[in-house]
């Protein structure tokens, strides 16, 4: 079963299963213990669709951060990562996948109808989009902007050189999105 | 020797001198004749800095190259990065390295005077900063475009998510600037 699990290979789910019954009393019951917890009390914010242990997570839960920007990601692992870098102060919704025609994934299998609804009552002025720079990601982008045209402001995240980037180890498709993006310094 | 170049460790090396040596007639032979032609003709170009044959390179010479457009490189590998993704159809100029207080590498050894120099003569309107996105080449960057304030516009490639870039495997640096640098859709 270890094995399964994304990121593990056989060989190194062995060697997880190995040590964790090597440290059995240390790792293993504790483990069991907290994953047991973890799956009883887990659940999708009804709101945004982060994972939380009540109805509604902290984030949503959060005046503070009813600041009128609302950032759509595609799903919990990407949240986390704008959280990590710190700068993005306000609420989340997180689709839960890419529109894809090819699995018959459209609007209303992702939370883009509780997207529409969450636009007033929370008076949001602007949704950035920050999908992932993948073909998926970007035509889902064009869907929800196509959406919310009229209603607020749409933009999203920059396309260009990553912080420490080094041309020549870039692919073309990035160096022409840079380029073409190029700003005043 | 063949060990000292960038990108082969001593067991690489070991393994393509091996195979020099046994294809002596098919491999080694010819290479080191192009070796020779290249050692004899190779030379970088008195404007620019690119590498050619000749006194001036192909794009300096090109003159449907001359529409105003400059684009500032390191070195030649950045040159080439661009080249290859063939959205930019202005001149270059090859700094030949980045400013380095550490190293003492001033403006005076890298091509800036010769840079100065070329703004008036080849019409120069636009000046865009294709420097690595690392401390050093934005460090050069702002010191160039302090020295063209007022001459001419200067513009930086866009900093952000590299195309196929999943937000989950970004730095905290590149989220950051693609949020702050985020566009209307």
């Amino acid at each position: 079963m270890m094995a399964k699990l994304p990121g593990l290979g056989p060989r190194s789910a062995r060697r997880a299963v190995l040590h964790m019954i090597r440290k059995r009393a240390l790792v293993l019951t504790p483990l069991s213990e907290v994953m047991a917890t973890v799956a009883a009390t887990a659940r999708e914010c009804l709101n945004c669709g982060n994972v939380g242990t009540a109805d509604i997570c902290d984030i949503c839960n959060d005046p503070k951060r009813e600041n009128g920007q609302m950032c759509i990601v595609e799903d919990v692992a990407d949240l986390w990562a704008m959280e990590r870098s710190g700068v993005f102060k306000g609420r989340y919704h997180v689709l839960g996948g890419t529109l894809s025609a090819l699995d018959s994934i459209g609007p209303d299998e992702l939370r883009i109808p509780r997207l529409m609804s969450r636009i007033g009552p929370e008076a949001v002025q602007e949704v950035i989009l920050a999908l992932n720079a993948t073909i998926d990601g970007q035509t889902t982008a064009h869907y929800i902007a196509d959406q919310l045209e009229g209603q607020v402001s749409v933009t999203s995240l920059a396309q260009g050189v990553p912080i420490g980037g080094e041309l020549d180890y870039l692919d073309d498709g990035t160096i022409t999105a840079a380029l073409n993006a190029r700003r005043p310094v």
